[in-house]
């Protein structure tokens, strides 16, 4: 949408911590839960629902058990965001 | 998310027909179903289904039954797009 991707996510386990210092995310969960960390809580969702993190706020999205999320950002933005590392997942591609 | 908004929709009949000259529009279905109406076809979207409608095609969204949808788009958007009358709603609205 516009220069906007709409990813689908499948987590288990812990992320790395990272923030996107240009950008906003949104989650929406669509199948199990997660939790996404902050440095100073977290935020615990399920099945529809949505957050929003706002940029330069450092995260860690987990699962203990599989889930299936829709994460909308910007076309340009590496899911690690400023850490790299590993998990870091290439961009554009299509399914 | 960052000049988009979320906005969560009831609609039950037909929309008017309008198109976003300057954007795309992505509606995600939370509950029942909706057809968007193209000039040349249709598309039928039942629950967790996505669509994104390209910026300039004319479409009608319509229901026979009440459905509960997510509409993604940048915040300027009016909902009646270059149409405008009586189904304009206001923006800014948060619940």
């Amino acid at each position: 949408m516009n220069d906007y991707q709409f990813k689908l996510v499948r987590i288990k386990g812990e992320f790395v911590w990272h923030n996107h210092k240009d950008t906003d995310e949104a989650f929406i969960v669509l199948a199990g839960g997660m939790d996404i960390e902050f440095r100073d809580g977290v935020a615990h969702l399920e099945g529809d629902e949505l957050f929003v993190v706002p940029r330069g706020i450092e995260h860690r999205p987990r699962s203990s058990a599989p889930a299936q999320l829709l994460v909308i950002e910007p076309r340009v933005v590496a899911n690690t965001g400023e850490s790299g590392g590993e998990l870091t997942s290439p961009g554009d591609v299509w399914i």
